[in-house]
């Protein structure tokens, strides 16, 4: 798993501009998450702007956590932008399957551009594919490890893109290769925007790799952080040390600590 | 004062799912602290949402910290929306008194559906019974120990709710009973969103007492949790210790802790 | 440099009430700065407000960080009352340069008003003269050294305000004085809105001070707490440290640390 500290070492080296259109509840954390990481991040969301930003960013990073009519339209517009500029897109379906709004909103932007990556737990994931996925709220009440790889695999061969189901174990796949990632730390699901933060960083790797790579790199990257950042055993300290952490962290350490297997 | 413990022992068992309508400045926090806590928070703002995302929830927490005309419009469904379903909703009028448009959509917001709790500070819930309530900005200018009780009292009896009438000490009253609460700390004072917190917890309690307990229940947890993280002496650390001890803290404590007393 | 000392000791003995209308990434972290600091913050940006905030704030802060049309308008409202009302302005030209929309906007808040400050970073405050400010997104791509001063009073010629151009050393003219300020942590440039904290935090020395000391000892306070801060070496932890710094640092010890020199 070389390839997953490589690409960290690009990412430091190129410090990827990297463009969100995020959640108002998330922004602060996964700007600081991507400079920490060593990355460049940038918000702008009105439509006005969005063309421009995505013309000059590395990334695009689109997450659906706090939406309304403007915004969707920015997102429409900044997806086709980076489509057209064969600009690589993350999509994070906060909470898809708990609001028609959300559900459809995701699915639009799924048909009208050309998205690399969607990372969503179980729930947001398998309402997508317009399957029972028992979302509430924005977290995920229902996960299987057994059907979750299969979900990942159904959803990348449904719609043409690397998907990430991510939960106890991620799975990562681009419809033919799957990988399980079984890195992180359970008080990730105490701290709000964490995996938002890790869809961010995985807008960050996409400036350097190829999708699949990059999402299964990200992941790692983020969730080993979380490992180390796990001495501290409450969320307020752990949240804190997850930025010292994904600062510190060197691709050695990275790929010593990987939990990846293909499956 | 044991039923103040077996709120938050019920607030981890059922781990209430609170919407938040909330402040820009404040979201992320109130989330965190939410999950620290124990519950889950969903944030949705849009109109086209907010009335499914009320029907899924447990509680409704609205805070009218940063305002606008289609913010108001989704404030005003999810109360409706929540009103109809039953589900218990606490109202933050943050810097009512301040400016025409808060004073006047807290009222609004009040006469048009059915407002389990009131949250604020002397000088707001002044502002909400149109008295000299001289709010400065979104803190409260001035503070009587005398009148907060008489205040929180008449104001319940006014609007048909609990109201809680926070301060150096928290005065919490149905308009028949009144508490007082000592707990608490300066640092609060130090860190901006603290009352919001406050007043999102109290969501979360809402999903699992009535409403006169469910509110004395919160703001004793929050400010016993901030008693404990004041061993931080200044607020940066202050602010992070609080989300420690906000997931940390058990029922035994938060009852050995509590100065509550009849009024 | 006394002055520096006393402008803080003023900022709270006063305790300003700071009117931010600011960018949706950075709004916690600069109602926490300002807490901090000993002063007092707002956030509001609805049209149906602003003109009242305005009117009972000390001073008014601008940034352009995620624009949109609502949030322009009631900018340019702001902007208005505030010359109007005498009440003295800073704005912080976030991103000009990157997109024509900050640019535009920031020159248009320019020319409706009486502007007491301009901070940026160099590529900010180039683009604003119409120079070819290489802005990378929202962070500064390029920097002399030899240039950034001279860019400072030439600018603060132009729009006839004070004009604090950021960097590695800072550059603060009113076009005839210029002071460089050599204090300040790298580690700033790995959290997001430190920049926008600074501009915020010149907000409250605007208060109570002139505009070219206000600036000068906005900057030194808040760098002097970075550097004090990095006793924490990683980027989350010396976020916290910083707001701690900003609490309890005294005019004495800024005073001591302070870097100044006229240029």
């Amino acid at each position: 798993m070389e390839w997953i500290g490589d690409a960290l070492r690009k990412v430091r080296e190129k410090r990827p501009l990297v463009h969100n259109i995020t959640n108002y509840v998330v922004m602060n954390e996964t700007a600081n998450a991507l400079l920490a990481l060593g990355a460049s991040p940038v918000m702008a969301h009105a439509i006005e702007e969005v063309g421009e930003m995505v013309s000059i960013a590395d990334s695009l990073v689109i997450n659906i956590g706090t939406l309304s009519p403007p915004w969707i339209a920015s997102m429409e517009k900044a997806v086709k932008a980076a489509s057209e500029l064969g600009k690589p897109v993350v999509l994070d379906p906060v909470g898809a399957g708990a609001t028609k709004l959300r559900t459809s909103t995701a699915m639009k932007l799924l048909e009208m551009g050309d998205i690399s990556v969607i990372r969503g737990n179980f729930g947001e994931i398998s309402a997508l594919l317009g399957e029972h996925g028992k979302t509430r709220g924005v977290d995920s009440a229902e996960y299987s490890l057994e059907s979750a790889s299969q979900l990942a695999e159904r959803a990348a061969g449904e719609f043409g893109t690397v998907v990430a189901v991510t939960g106890p174990v991620d799975f990562v796949s681009d419809g033919k290769r799957t990988y399980a990632v079984e890195n992180g730390h359970k008080l990730l699901g105490k701290v709000t925007g964490t995996g938002c933060m890790a869809t961010a960083i995985t807008g960050a790797f996409l400036a350097v790799e190829e999708p699949l790579k990059a999402t299964v790199s990200a992941l790692v990257t983020f969730e080993v952080a979380a490992e180390l950042a796990s001495e501290a055993k409450y969320p307020g300290t752990f949240h804190v040390r997850l930025y010292d952490y994904l600062y510190a962290i060197d691709s050695e350490t990275v790929v010593r600590m990987a939990k990846v297997r293909g499956v």
